[in-house]
């Protein structure tokens, strides 16, 4: 057997790299009673446990089960029943009932974790050069799953939490959010690089693939968010009365839904609006719910939990539009700008398409990302809830335009 | 302070008898997780946590708030979220988002039973002979409607678990039932007793009342139910499948919803059948599941979990019909009659109208009943689920008729 | 040829009859255009064109097929698009999909008519006596089940103009109603006989048969039906806002689809109601669509297109009751009472369940009542739109209790 | 006054047009009843009747209340009932409802065509140049409209006609297709101009414009349609039952709505196909309904009434894509490009989304394109049931991807 002390740095760095990302979704469980993580409060979301047990389902079926010799699945029914979307990889529970599963336990979905990652730890101590060379971007891509999972598992437990009348709290209060005054940053356009070059080096999804030229006209980009007070100034307004501001698909949304305010935004008179805070505040004041419960409107906080309908009205109200995703790519670390990532995704103007000459992934992953592409709007960024080190400037993210329960805010454009 | 022991022996075994009702509940309840007990899989089931709390919230209702001098409602919140249908009550949480209350949890909702447990206490010990003749009524209210939410608490947590894949079972398994030959008991007709005499001294509900004759032609009732032995010959004969044998709602059911057997029955090949009981049965054996979990198909057990639908095209079948519920409550105790409380309620030929002179009870009680009297179906009988000592011979249970997740079955019926 | 005088003038009276029902069809829908006949506003209506088509298919399929030598289907596509819920005799166009068949056109159907008719006279011209006493029963039948779509015309189309946002009239105006006072006509109750005899030498259809004995309380009904002023005066008491006068499930339709008065009542701010006579009115009058088109409602016409849910609500608020069809049939020739078949048909207060040893129809027929006997109200009497002489005491009318397009109204009751 | 005789040429030119316009879409509807001309048969199709009144609405409303003087509306009504989808022009029939419209009828609306059309005529012959200049653009925007009313009003009762089970003609037979063998085209791809320029004279909707640069990679596209044998292979080898080649979206639908081949096809054993020709062909041969009725299946023909998911999932299965919408664009004129506009739409690769620095035409044409560019994609070309003259190559047409009612099909494309 070979001297190899390089990969072994390399297996352990990766290790070491797996038990931090899957140790942070047990953090972000950790303040959820067994009765919140089972629960599944739409078709679209999915139940805490749900997104603990199909991110470990990932890695036994696309890691263990094909690449460590010996692997035995711990048991045959969480195929089953922790299968997403992959129609290749066999039948699978029915989306809208996943939160009817109290069997697996929550106690049985963790040890489940537990086990798959000895067997991960195994795997990456016993594995040679050729194995670990094999495996790593397949670990890789199950982080970076996970770590959209984890994501995913905030903005579902807040609208199963937005459901409930008493309208919980996920944690404790945040810090304050201060925003500078809107700037236009011109921008040249041009022809622009778009997308992650094949050499890079870096782990990226193959929808932002393949790196290629893109011709854009010269356009200005706001330097940061819009924020709630300038969207409760669209509210006050009318805007949420005004057809001309609207796409058709949105106006019949606000319509047949009674749309009048983010979804998460609570009316000044709203009975669920805390007992001990309603007197120190403004009679007009509006409420938002968030991951810290029922909070005062503040005025230089992003607003979030968009749909897209809402964030193309209001930049039509604003005399502006929404950026193509390749202005904001091409803009995003243009000087000046700020809020990129860190607060809420971006809805752009793009349609989610594939870029030229797309090829989806091979195998299993071949249904990751392209099976996708349309009727669905691209979102850029990322938001308070994307783990550390997840997204890039070229991170394409997607969802469809009356999607409102991700953290999804406006960052607006104009013509030059 | 008077000398009143006579009062004091009927509140101490009123008091007896209440805490063994509501400890009855908890035993139900002990078999399943918090998670099982937090969950709803349709708008017409309830989550067991809100039986839990919304039995209390009975209580604290009609009895501790109108009746407890002092009595300071435990959580404004619970009133809220409890509440079942009672309009006159005030605003309630919708029905078909129960399963999204993951807080309270359950551990609140039990510290909330034992607060009002402890009120009543308190009550009974300190009530005197007035105020006990006042509220001994309530409480007996009280106490049959927590039992109709015993047998509720059991039928929608199987409902739950019949959603799950891996079919989980509520208890381990029963004894096997034995039936004997059929035989048709005739009976008169004639002028007969229908309903509780206002002078019983016996708890019924209203829709018992008033006790009036009934002119009732000769006919012959079954001396036991329809076994699920006979109901395979029905399907074997096609049943399913022949237009001519079903009311025109039931066939349009049929079709809609494709049904081709009873809701918690197993074809023989169905792949969530247990697999170390496969070899040793004959290969077209049907199973059904039940609060075993799924077990062989048992030829002398009553058939049960049957709709209205289902129970008057077997009656076709069957050159027979279902009685109606003057007959059924005319025959109840007759000679040779079997099985008439103890295994499934038993589907009748009348619709649930108000009987001759029916006056809904006073207060927040008349909502108990009259305004569900119309579009239901009558049935009668008692069930494996219903709590000893609860049902009798007048007692008038009602679903709608397409309803197939209770314990519910088949007597027949026949001219003379 | 043998000498045959009474059979041949029972056949000519019969072809009599035949012609003066047949033709009243057709005058029914002289008023129409080709477009009115063909469209369907709902489900549960049907076009013109088909009630025209349906009728003739019925003697078709059920006569000249079966009892006319050497007949030969008009058309084999006739078959299956104008059965209308005949499970026996094979697949048939479905309902909601009624409005769409514009080819065959109006035309080919009154050339259908005409066939039909042409054929029928034949077979009753050279039937001998045998064979007219076999098919005699069979054409009374038709013609009662052509009657039986007449009305269904009427209150077909008068749903399709409801739809139109013009609001066209039918007829020229109707003569005014006047209604006496309200007065309670005590009736005895006891036993009384239900249903028409076997040999009363009379047509009726097999739900009123058999004649049997039913055993009732003494009561009081109204002589008259309940007018529009007096259902204004319930609306402006809140009828519609309190929970406490309506069933649950009629409730539950208030809330859910939004109701505040009549399906035809306009608002007296409405719209659509008539230019040139607003100013005539009191600002607070009530409008009502008709077969007249829209009129200023009058206070003494009985009130219609009552669904059962209103019809109860109205009776609670009234502190009084719908009468049973029991107490209905055995007052409804009392001293005193007026409008009894007349105006509206009459909601009861019994769910529509089979009489004590019913038996279908034999043949096609069986599928004509007895398979609806589930989830519907009996309606006692006859309307506006009911054809002259088809309505009798004994006639059992069924819809379900939400139905609102019928002329349906209420006949109050009151225990004694 | 003036003499002006060059305008009085470019008015008569223009009336001259106005009138062919108008006559071809009477030419269109003449086959048509009028009961044809009434029925709607689901909310995203028309009645004939409909398309008639609206596009006379529109001239009414645009051009003779704006600019005629004197004009004086027709009728209050119609505004109403034909308005689109207008929000700045007020309230309207709700769409689904147009099917019920018999009143006004089918007479009353060629009436209103022909006061509408005299007078334009008046309008045109006493047009001073100002007026001309002003009038001439809203005119040709009006026939334009006009002519893609002229496509809906076929596709619309096509449509229609399906749902009729005796599956009428709208024509006699059309004369048969050839296709010539399948060839790739290469094209160069680089900057290409697409969208119609600014000063090109020629009429084109806001959507093809402003003209801009796009950069695209060298690639190959099919040089005609893809045909009926073609897409008969597909369905032969799987193509419906295969996950692997649908977007996610179209599979689902694939699923829930039970898709085996494209709408207007007849499996071999329809039971609606035509009996006379049933025994010429082979057991296998699909039938294909159309304007001309039930033909057998001609596999030269172009396959027709596609979704995008049928086309991106042959496209997929034959180892191709679609081309984008530029692609197209940029090789429409190519040397080898044969049925561009003639026999079906081509769906793009492209979601429809505006061309940068896209801006709406003002006043109530605001509202013709822009506000559906979301949830759509592209398709290029043109029909057999578009207007002589009334496509080009800047052409973009869109519909929802589940769209199936459109003479809609397949150009393939490949990356080189």
């Amino acid at each position: 057997m070979s001297f190899a002390p390089s990969s072994d740095a390399a297996a352990q760095a990766l290790h070491e790299r797996y038990r931090q990302v899957r140790a942070h979704t047990l953090a972000l469980a950790a303040p959820l009673s067994a009765e919140d993580q089972c629960i599944q409060s739409m078709p679209d979301a999915s139940p805490t446990k749900w997104h603990l047990a199909h991110t470990t389902w990932f890695f036994e079926t696309v890691l263990l089960q094909r690449h460590a010799p010996g692997y035995v699945l711990r048991d045959e029914r969480l195929h089953y029943l922790f299968n997403s979307y992959y129609e290749a990889l066999g039948p699978r529970h029915p989306r809208p009932l996943r939160g009817l599963i109290t069997r697996p336990g929550l106690d049985e979905v963790m040890a489940f974790r537990q086990h798959v990652d000895a067997a991960v730890e195994q795997l990456l101590q016993h594995a040679d050069d050729a194995l670990l060379a094999q495996i790593t971007p397949i670990i890789e891509l199950g982080l970076n799953h996970e770590q959209q999972h984890q994501e995913l598992l905030l903005t579902d437990i807040l609208h199963a939490f937005s459901c409930n009348p008493l309208l919980p709290a996920y944690l404790v209060k945040r810090q304050p959010v201060t925003s500078a005054p809107l700037r236009w940053l011109a921008q040249p356009g041009g022809v622009v690089d778009i997308g992650m070059p094949a050499d890079s080096g870096q782990f990226c999804f193959d929808n932002e693939t393949p790196r290629h030229q893109v011709l854009l006209q010269p356009y200005a980009i706001a330097n940061r968010l819009v924020t709630c007070g300038e969207f409760a100034a669209f509210i006050a307004d009318g805007g949420y009365q005004r057809a001309d501001l609207w796409l058709s698909d949105g106006w019949a949304t606000v319509r047949a839904q009674d749309w009048r305010h983010p979804a998460y935004w609570l009316a000044p008179d709203d009975p669920r609006r805390p007992f001990q805070q309603r007197d120190d505040l403004p009679a007009d004041r509006w409420w938002v719910f968030g991951l810290d419960g029922v909070q005062a409107l503040q005025a230089d906080a992003p607003v979030a939990q968009l749909s897209f309908y809402e964030a193309a009205a209001y930049a039509a109200w604003a005399d502006a539009r929404l950026p193509t995703e390749f202005e904001w790519e091409a803009a995003c670390n243009a000087a000046g700008i700020t809020q990129w990532d860190d607060q809420v995704w971006q809805w752009t103007r793009s349609s989610y398409d594939p870029y030229p000459r797309f090829e989806p992934l091979e195998g299993i992953a071949a249904e990751y990302n392209g099976k996708f592409m349309v009727s669905q709007v691209v979102l850029r960024g990322g938001s308070v809830a994307t783990p550390a080190g997840h997204t890039r400037p070229t991170y394409r993210n997607f969802f469809p335009p009356a999607a409102r329960w991700q953290f999804s805010g406006v960052r607006l454009a104009r013509d030059l």
